[in-house]
């Protein structure tokens, strides 16, 4: 079932030739029985679970994360996890995002009007899925939109998310062409192709729109943006928010979750932490009560630009104001001065507020600021939000998150490269960094390497101390070998 | 003066032809002069201080950081700042390294015995100095040391350390052959070569060994490897310990800054803040005040591997045992999974322990724990640490600091493509990487970018709201034109 993840199956790059396991087929079906039956068309997962019930996708994340069903259920109920499962999605291996489970990773492929196309963005769908994305957003608003969206939702094992506005314009000729219809309308259609999770930006309301004037980079969200020039033309308020109950019915008929997209997100440090953005971000907390009280599954997108000390005020504000629902960030990125290296300087931002506990990370490429992300911007942009999404969960303390560190950290001790490689996040990197100097099989087992030397290298002296220790002192060294082991089966993975 | 800086001038590159400027010589000779008519040989910048004194390094420090002199004399005075500067050393710009001046980023070098030669070592010493390194250590631990040492010093405008327990080893067969007489012999001489710092790693203690024992990576620096190993073979104590005095002496002749190494400091982040950790940090701060007690400058080296959740302890410990002398880390790397990519896990921790008060941030490279970094990988942990010092700086709102980063989000606000480039870490590759998808010079002004295409660019709605506020609400934008320029003048570089 999770072929696609291990990078054994090439589903995603073999396009439609290649049919994706269906593992969620089956629950659903008898769902669709039952719902028959009792008449109640609500499929939202915080439905059943504030009705008592545990679904097989409560049960299967459960599994996944190493907590009982029951907390699932629970977590679900009040609103702080989501599992973004829509019914049309059998290929879905089920997952959740919030604040009682490891922290999650996105990435955003689609094309755009300049360039791309369906091919290269089912690669880019299987790069992000091999590499540990844990959803993608389909960020498409060029050529043939639905398109490649159905080809992405029919091969992809993780949540797909869209941002229903862009392809509206693209059912346009101008901006304040646009119509609640034809926005209604895309929504229903992406929903019943499968789309997991939807950005819906109705909290940038019209009363908003002068606070950014003392902004240096204005509107950065492309929706937000869209819709204030909607609002500046027609002097009418966001219709996203005068149609939500409209939107949220349309979410419980499929369970599409809710991404209330952060509009009004700061664009550079200096704009962090604003009257606008906080002032959007109240009203995506009215919004939230709103949506539960329909059953559906809600997260709050956040920025984007922040200095690092006022990251944690984001956490705060966002629990505060929209009441614990998971919180989703762009990065953070802590400067503005490194374009071309965007996938690092949102790293940090991303690993902290990930500490503080939002739920889930969307990434950002090398190449944002600049140009659309090709398949190598894909993988560093995932490399680096990996690495910020482990930080925080072991910074966090979540039950198991250090083994992995652990693991790796005894096979460098002792000299055991290959487990070394294998236990990384990128294998094939780290050996051929080692190859670069050193290649023959022979170092794969020598005690240093081309950093050190043979006689410089610290580790390799560091095991005559233990010896002195043992017996000098008594002291004897732990032996991590089977945590090795055990890491190295989780990942599927064996060191030859 | 600058011209290496700037990258105009390639004088490491062109190897001896290319004679460096010596902006120190003048006044290094008028204060040997003085010396001799008053008999005072300590030429330490901490001795002047004082003694009330402000010398011309302090004055160009205080240029460079927006500091009054007086403000620098005293906190050198205090042990709060160091000003890292060799007699012997005439080519170096002076650079202050504290907790009141901007966060500094070290980049290592140096050629192990496995790999490298003394061209290569100098094209090292260019990127760094190049793309903004502010120190550079010379770690070469094989061929001809002295040799490729006098090469980077004469051609380095910043300053250099030395690990010297490095080159006292290549001079005896067994490190238990290692005596204190050859590594002062080994000080002197690089000393009176013009190494403006040194790390002596004289607080590993051998009653600090069996501490190591419950680790799972052990000793990890090189440094504390080799003594150790000599204690335990040994049976007796650290002897850069017994003769700290000897070698305090040689430091007040030359005036070589301490760099405190920290021999015990933890290599994954199960071994942070440990027993060991914290037992040597508290030797180091007795060092600290010996040394300060002989007009000695001082800087204490730091960790290492460390989760987030203890990288504000670490600088809180370091302030209380070693009485605020500048901080100066290695990382943290925040995670031990990443192979290949630790620039970035390692990045995340220095950017927050610079935010915390580290004065100083020690690169790291992708090669890190893989092989010896070669020019590309220097170049890539350069970037990564500015991100990481700037961001610090931007967080601890040293005055200015934020300054590019709002030209740039203004440039990039107002789509002048070529300022964002110039005013950005690495011109070359984010305008190479705008080139990938839109190479011709109409785009360098076009309001879109690749990403989104010009039907989808927010930044391009946005100033549509931005004519709103002004028409409905009387808002004005402010125009930061003159930011944009006068932070293009003092990097020296034009956006044509």
């Amino acid at each position: 079932m999770s072929a696609q993840r291990n990078g054994g199956g090439d589903g995603a790059r073999n396009g439609n030739s290649y049919e994706a396991p269906k593992p969620r087929a089956e629950w659903l079906s008898k769902r669709r029985d039952q719902a028959v039956r009792s008449g109640d068309q609500n499929f939202s997962q915080m439905h059943y679970a504030r009705l008592g019930a545990i679904t097989e996708e409560m049960e299967y994340v459960a599994g996944k994360e190493r907590l009982t069903p029951e907390l699932v259920r629970d977590e679900v109920a009040a609103g702080r996890m989501i599992i973004p499962a829509n019914i049309n999605h059998p290929e879905l291996e089920p997952m959740a995002i919030g604040v009682a489970s490891c922290c999650k990773i996105n990435a955003n492929i689609g094309n755009s009007a300049v360039t791309s196309n369906v091919d290269e963005e089912l690669k880019k769908l299987h790069t992000a899925v091999h590499f540990g994305a844990d959803t993608v957003m389909d960020l498409s608003t060029g050529g043939d939109i639905p398109e490649i969206r159905e080809a992405i939702l029919r091969h992809s094992p993780v949540p797909i998310g869209t941002v229903p506005i862009y392809e509206a314009i693209s059912r346009v000729k101008r901006i304040e062409d646009l119509t609640p219809e034809i926005y209604l309308e895309v929504v229903e259609e992406q929903a019943s192709q499968g789309v997991d999770y939807m950005t819906v930006h109705a909290g940038v309301l019209i009363q908003y729109l002068p606070m950014v004037s003392k902004r240096i980079t204005g509107i950065v969200s492309r929706g937000g943006a869209i819709l204030a020039q909607w609002m500046a033309h027609h002097h009418k308020q966001n219709f996203l928010y005068e149609h939500f109950d409209d939107i949220s019915k349309i979410m419980t008929k499929y369970d599409v979750s809710y991404s209330l997209g952060d509009g009004l997100r700061p664009g550079c440090i200096a704009d962090a932490s604003d009257e606008a953005q906080f002032a959007e971000l109240a009203t995506l907390g009215e919004l939230t009560k709103y949506a539960w009280e329909r059953d559906v599954q809600v997260m709050i997108e956040g920025p984007g630009h922040v200095p690092m000390d006022k990251i944690r005020e984001q956490v705060d504000k966002e629990v505060e104001l929209c009441y614990g629902a998971p919180f989703y960030t762009l990065g953070p990125l802590v400067t503005d001065i490194a374009p071309g290296y965007d996938h690092i300087t949102s790293a940090i931002g991303a690993a902290m507020i990930g500490w503080h506990g939002a739920s889930m990370l969307c990434y950002v490429t090398p190449k944002e600021h600049l140009g659309l992300p090709n398949d190598k911007d894909v993988k560093d942009g995932i490399i680096a939000y990996k690495i910020a999404a482990h930080a925080a969960d072991v910074a966090r303390h979540r039950p198991g998150a250090r083994d992995r560190d652990d693991a790796i950290s005894y096979a460098r001790y002792t000299f055991d490269w290959n487990k070394q490689f294998e236990l990384s996040l990128d294998p094939e990197t780290a050996r051929s960094m080692h190859d670069e100097t050193l290649p023959d099989d022979y170092y794969k087992e020598a005690g240093f390497c081309s950093m050190c030397g043979p006689k410089f290298c610290s580790m390799n002296y560091s095991s005559k101390v233990d010896e002195f220790n043992k017996r000098v002192h008594g002291l004897e060294k732990k032996d991590l070998t089977p945590l090795m082991e055990e890491n190295l089966v989780k990942l599927g993975r064996t060191a030859s």
